[in-house]
């Protein structure tokens, strides 16, 4: 890989600045408070002014693929506090039944987003709870794992791709988690990330 | 740009875990101690460990360019407390005189680095101080500006490019400082990245 390609003007008609300000935001808030409903609670607000414009996100973490759906990180904190992540769905993609075991917060920057909760039954099985959520551009949902983290999510658009950033409580590519059959049961599940390369949002001069 | 490039393997031949391991522990000083004497002890520490192994940086953020040197941003903190670059020098190529205003670590990986101090005198001038400091592979130079961090660097080496790694205590490519003319003229600095896309250190399945 020669340097040409780091030089790509792939942020020049991107406002990467707003996705900055939404990470150093967010850093303030974690040196604050350690809180997961007030992280949610506060961090859904920042996160819900990001995805209400859609002028942000650089093509190349826009851009879905025929195989499956992408998980392109755009940032990870320096310590792994927390993670940013453009989910980018296919028509027709979605995702199996999964946990997080952090706290996650959804957020849906174009199309349209279907997540279904999940809980634990006693005997190990997972069945539905509550109807599915559609999302919207705008709209957040947050996941606490102390109140139940299970579930689904899919591109509720048959036929345009949607994206949808979620942010999470660690580097969320590494964590060991897991993946649910519809019989309950589970499956280690660590899910990496689609990109060897991140956005530098970063310079300031741009 | 398609995401391909974002796909393309520029990290599977490079041990970016190193580098990883670096931010992570840099963060974990920060966290810690705010004293810059400290800062630069401990973190100069850390960095000599990650220049003494020269098998983690991307070939694509080790390319010189005919033009000018570069400067490839390899990651910067969420708060911007911190960010970490690769200064790529070809034969012959070197900084004006110049100051930082924060601090800084420079350690080399690759080739030789000739680093020259200069202090401002009672008339507005600036004029060298000590004997040029040589660096080679595994060693690093402190930069603290309660002492003067005023210095000129250039590639030691006629013939081969140099690879300095430089840390600094904010995002430097947005740091508002200075460059002096021998006459001792300072000029406002803003130096930016070469980069627009920087490595993704953070997936632990690789
Ligand atoms: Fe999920
Ligand atoms: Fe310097
Ligand atoms: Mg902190």
């Amino acid at each position: 890989m020669s340097a040409a390609v780091l030089d790509h003007p792939v942020n020049t008609s991107a406002n990467i600045g707003r996705l900055r300000d939404f990470v150093t935001a967010l850093a303030a808030l974690l040196d604050r408070t350690s809180d997961e409903a007030e992280i949610l609670d506060k961090g859904g607000a920042l996160l819900g002014d990001l995805v209400a414009h859609d002028d942000w996100l650089p093509d190349a973490f826009a851009a879905p693929s025929p195989e499956r759906y992408q998980q392109y990180l755009l940032h990870c904190d320096s310590a792994e506090r927390f993670s940013v992540v453009s989910f980018v769905w296919g028509p027709g993609q979605g995702t199996p039944i999964h946990d997080h075991t952090v706290w996650g917060l959804v957020g849906v920057l174009r199309g349209r987003e279907e997540s279904q909760g999940f809980r634990r039954q006693s005997d190990g099985t997972v069945a539905p709870e509550g109807p599915p959520l559609s999302l919207n551009p705008g709209e957040v949902e947050a996941l606490n794992p102390a109140h139940g983290d299970i579930h689904q999510v899919r591109n509720a658009l048959a036929d345009t791709p949607s994206i949808s950033i979620h942010v999470y409580g660690a580097n969320i590519g590494a964590v060991r988690r897991s993946t649910f059959a519809p019989g309950g049961e589970a499956k280690l599940f660590i899910s990496g990330y689609a990109n060897a390369l991140v956005p530098n949002l970063w310079d300031r001069s741009k």
